[in-house]
């Protein structure tokens, strides 16, 4: 669990529930799940629109926004990114994971 | 980079030229990047659904098919998701991230 | 009531509880409304990647996709397509459209 | 072509080149066809979001944003709605529906 978005997710958790004025994260929270999962959305678009397009760095930063919310989202859920993680491990199709990241540490 | 979803972008990269026939990545790679978009989309509005239901394993479930897909959709425009996570580490909000990283490895 | 749309959106009631084997519309009703609305969103992506192409043919029938799990979306919650046009005509910005069809009439 | 989503495109064709600082049509339009796919894209979200709860106002007003940036889409690409509904009434399962179109006006 070193990496950076476990790490972001734990950011994202210890801002949950400050102040909304002060804090994106906790204005997210603050609007509720479904308003988290509007947000999500609305990236997903902007990632696809940027994915048709010809610009790496367009991409690149939709795709960061993205992930960010998705990290909100299942903060919001009390779902830890981790599980996530522990399901694309379990699948058929990405055995060998576990001992590839083993053995790149 | 040692990381889980680090390592599933390098098997993702292995498999981006296989047998469409044997491997679904490649044949998402072969139908192109607008046919990855898609599939992007269709897995984030699955995760928005998932999202409002109070399940939690199906929202786990989703959010790798999503991940998943934003993958493949990286590997399909040659950016490595390493450069994803550097913009996250860059954006104001997340600073400190690094050195956390560096701290709970 | 007199245009294509309301016309269509009764067909689609009166299909509303046929056979799931035999109607696609009762299939996509014996799913419920999560169901319905999951497809309403792969025809908007599907709309969205369209628009972006530059075929004219492709977009026309997406757009015909969306519109069509539109009204059953809406059929699902009881919800009239006449509702929908009432919410347009009443807005700013839109008014003096009944005029307009009248007038065309 | 008499009906009210004919007559609102005509009213959208006309705000098309207005003055993007007085007009929400021409502003979406000056921000070319991605810019208004991207608006698309959010509005059938906030469709799904509020198909899945049990606020019939809300429906009817999503669904009505979503078929107006509908109509600003298609004009953003010179398509006539009513070519979207011809192509409604060509598929297999809507037959019939220009004679009903015409019995019940």
């Amino acid at each position: 669990m070193s990496d950076i978005l476990n790490a972001l997710q734990s950011t994202i958790r210890e801002r949950h529930s400050a102040d909304p004025a002060r804090s994106y994260v906790a204005k997210l929270q603050a609007g509720g799940v479904s308003n988290i999962a509007r947000k999500l959305g609305e990236e997903a678009v902007e990632t696809i629109i940027a994915a048709l397009s010809a610009d790496d760095a367009a991409l690149t930063s939709e795709a960061a926004d993205l992930v960010f919310h998705l990290l909100v989202l299942l903060d919001g859920r009390d779902i830890a990114f981790a599980d996530v993680e522990a399901e694309l491990v379990r699948r058929e199709g990405v055995s060998g994971l576990t001992e590839k990241a083993s053995r790149t540490e």
